[in-house]
């Protein structure tokens, strides 16, 4: 994790440093797709580490722990697509890209990020090793959310219900999420995000009460 | 599942058929227990018949596999809860009671039954022989979900998007239940359902489009 140092001895230790965060990133980004594609029940350190092309041993220096790995993997990527998502809209939205807005936010919770996302939770339900974890994980990645919902749908959370609105917003983007877990829900989940983006848009732009 | 026949042998079949009737209620009701605390990979069908005080025998008479009996399970007791549903609300809502409907709704979500059902949902993403039968039962369950709250809601579907805003509630009220699964979520989905129970009323009561 350590910053890069600029060391006079740069030219030998930047690229053993770049090497090592390469590989740190290839197993993130492997045991998100592992957790995604085959649960909890299927992922491992050493299904991972085959799966990114590393070594078991290079894989548990970076990740002492099964819990390690994954919960660092499922927060990686999740960072990795809420930064996508404010370069998607680098000055916030106007009024009218709400709806844009919306959408972009609903998307962060059918891919397999959330997939990854969800295996990890519900493992977590019954793995005591693994709820305090997750617990943890989930409250930062929940706040963060918020925050780029708040800040790209430009909401004034000192008014009224507008908290309220923006939450219960990203809890029907979660609940949206499971109902394409199955099945591909694309064609009704745009119709309802487009009539809740207008309902919110009215919360969002009342007058404060 | 064969109906009660009035045969005239009755004194002596209908209580054999009593017995059965309440071993297979008794292993259901087990069964959706047994999956809200032990996920699916806990769930047995004998693990099942040990909870419920049913030999495995009788318990395979019933349900001859373990998609068989968890998936009835997950029906029956979603069966259930509507028809408590209902019963909470005999003549559906005055729009005054909506919030009151709204938090029924929700309250759906948070239970034991949610629990079970999601650990089944997401066992069924990984595994073939789970996945069509699951897939079935969430959409029969899905719609019955839906017809229950237009009707408490007294929502008339035929104006423009008053069948998305219900849609979109119970997406809310899924992922409300997702975000109750690793902490007591209570307070904070009390605020977030009176809030848009607000924007869903005035979706419903809006004039005509």
């Amino acid at each position: 994790m350590g910053g890069v140092s600029a060391a006079a001895d740069r030219g030998e230790r930047v690229p053993k440093q770049d090497r090592s965060r390469a590989t740190r990133q290839r197993l993130l980004e492997a045991a998100v797709a592992c957790l995604a594609e085959r649960g909890w029940a299927g992922s491992t350190v050493l299904v991972v580490a085959e799966r990114a092309g590393v070594s078991r041993g290079a894989a548990q220096h970076h990740f002492p722990t099964r819990e390690d790995l994954f919960t660092a993997a499922v927060e990686y990527v999740a960072e990795e697509r809420s930064t996508a998502l404010r370069a998607l809209f680098p000055e916030g939205a106007a009024a009218g890209d709400r709806r844009a807005v919306v959408t972009a936010l609903v998307d962060l919770y059918t891919g397999p990020l959330f997939r990854a996302a969800l295996h990890l939770w519900v493992a977590a339900s019954d793995e005591e090793q693994l709820r305090p974890r997750v617990t943890e994980l989930e409250a930062r990645v929940g706040r963060e959310s918020h925050r780029i919902a708040v800040d790209l749908l430009g909401a004034d959370e000192s008014r009224p219900g507008v908290r309220e609105s923006v939450q219960g917003l990203l809890d029907m983007a979660r609940g949206l999420g499971l109902a394409n877990l199955l099945t591909d829900d694309t064609a009704r989940r745009e119709r309802v995000v487009g009539q809740w983006a207008a309902l919110l848009e009215g919360a969002l732009d009342e007058a404060p009460g």
